[in-house]
């Protein structure tokens, strides 16, 4: 155990892509904790494209301050404890940033704290039954209310949301079109996680292959991406359509210059609907969700692809995986 | 009584602002009806801005064939029947067309032919009654569902939907917000249709002005013009927002360069839902909107702004007034 707190501070904000040079790092004594607190040794990081625009922006929390720890979900241990509901040795999730250890005081914010279930091990904790899998769980089917016979897409399709979402949509009996970027994600949508079809928007015509692979046209998108993608299925939409805006990475890099659509007018032809969600409104809907993951991940039918990156000093470099496509599945950074 | 039945064909795509030289005149005989089919003489004429679309593009009907008659709501009196629902002498609104005669089935397309009840005049038949009122009955209660509190916003409000949707709003107890082209318009929308606050798009900045007429945000925003205006609102929206779109005015002369979006990612940061409709699919709701319709006309509450110009030989130039801001309220042309 360091007896030091390693941190990364956002130093710069990123105009671009974000890089290692954004972040400064430090050293700080480990923290005392106050009454209704607790320490939190931080064991795994989750990297999220969220994390993005938080550095940069207002978006449904303030812009990240210059010179404070940048804000990650994470998992860890409770080490000492002067809060009534976590003791020593729990272990949690959080929003506890690129730190070794963080004070909580249980999650008062928009961010819960969560009791790790004995016998999930951490990384699936961050992944299938975090934040990553209730926000594919609960967006695809109660916002996007796959229905049998539809066909669903999903994009950003082997990242970490978009990976849960093609496999919980096939176990609907949908018809699921992947759309991902280079030959071997699409390879692995189709082979491994049973998507019916993969596009590989780097390589080839979206809005051709659509017509193609949803011929009879998309009931339901779910949308990490936004711009040319967005457009290409709007174009594409049936009556009624239920688009659920999960993310928009494609914009996320170069804000000032993001992508537009131009495509939103089909909306009002086809009757449909582009909703956005944040996964922290609908706390109510997680037991249901977790119940169904759990008991999906026990008979073997979804699967939750993990991508370690090893220690706190490269999680710039494991965020930045997230846009140049470097990551499959959920992107995660092992810190202790 | 003309013996002949003059018409307006369409003759080529308007594909710029559409004019009466894309429509050709022509004489023909009044068309006999057959077995279930009834004629109607039409008297009065519906000018809808979705009439610009069909003539160029495929939307929720397919795009108008050159040649044919052009597409248009209308009120008429039926003059022979061979139709069990229809005797001579009904009146009737339906999708008629721009002539003197046409034969209808009753409707079995995606347009119903209605009766029109007695004691009700044609402009308020096709204005308050019609499709318009309906239109913004549904739209903004079903789909917009204000609150008390609420911020609403209205794009288009002097227009026929609009000026509607901004009497129904305020007679919900919600803040109304109009924005509409020109200060004559916005001086009536205040003074005579109870508006809280109207915005001149064409003189005012849009986002500026919102973040004073709407300091809290907004929270409903019925939208009859996309482009602009839209991402100005976007910009602006409170968390769990609905947008309703019901037209997308600022692109159907030069749809090849419609304007783009650039905000929808405020729909996720604030967890909103932007939906399409269209009022035909909803004539489960026509009775209900129909009678609060008219306990708000008998009492005074509600009122329809017409606007007539005289002669089917007008029907394009009154078409063309929709894309101009020539009009206030509802576009009507009188025939007969």
């Amino acid at each position: 155990m360091t007896a030091e707190n390693r941190q990364w501070v956002l130093s710069s904000r990123p105009r671009g892509p974000v890089t290692a040079e954004h972040f400064g790092w430090r050293t700080q004594p480990v923290p005392a904790i106050d009454e209704g607190e607790f320490l939190v040794r931080t064991l795994y990081l989750s990297c999220d494209p969220a994390q993005r625009p938080w550095t940069e922006m207002d978006t449904y929390i303030p812009m990240l301050p210059l010179g404070e720890v940048m804000l990650s979900g994470a998992a860890g241990e409770v080490m000492e404890s002067n809060h009534p509901g976590f003791a020593p040795g729990d272990l949690v999730s959080g929003v506890f940033g690129w730190q070794d250890y963080a004070v909580s005081d249980g999650g008062t914010g928009i961010f819960p704290v969560t009791k790790i279930p004995p016998g999930v091990d951490l990384p699936t904790a961050l992944s299938l039954f975090g934040v990553t899998g209730l926000t594919a769980h609960i967006g695809l089917l109660e916002f996007g209310r796959p229905e049998p016979g539809d066909t669903v897409v999903v994009s950003g399709a082997a990242g970490s949301v978009g990976s849960f979402v093609v496999q919980i949509a096939r176990l609907k009996g949908v018809r699921v079109v992947a759309i991902a970027g280079g030959a071997s994600k699409c390879d692995w949508l189709t082979t491994e996680l049973g998507a019916d079809e993969a596009i590989d928007y780097k390589r080839e015509d979206v809005g051709a292959r659509l017509a193609e692979c949803a011929p009879d046209g998309v009931d339901v998108f779910f949308d990490n991406v936004g711009g040319e993608i967005l457009d290409a299925v709007l174009d594409r939409i049936t009556i009624g359509a239920r688009i659920v805006l999960c993310g928009a990475i494609s914009g996320y890099n170069d804000f000032d210059h993001r992508p537009a659509i131009r495509n939103h007018y089909r909306l009002i032809i086809r009757r449909a609907t582009m909703r956005g969600f944040l996964v922290f409104d609908h706390a109510e809907r997680f037991p249901h969700a977790i119940s169904d993951l759990a008991a999906w991940a026990a008979e073997g039918t979804i699967k939750a692809e993990i991508d370690v990156v090893d220690g706190l000093e490269r999680a710039p470099d494991a965020l930045s995986r997230l846009f140049t496509g470097g990551n499959r599945g959920k992107q995660l950074v092992k810190v202790a």
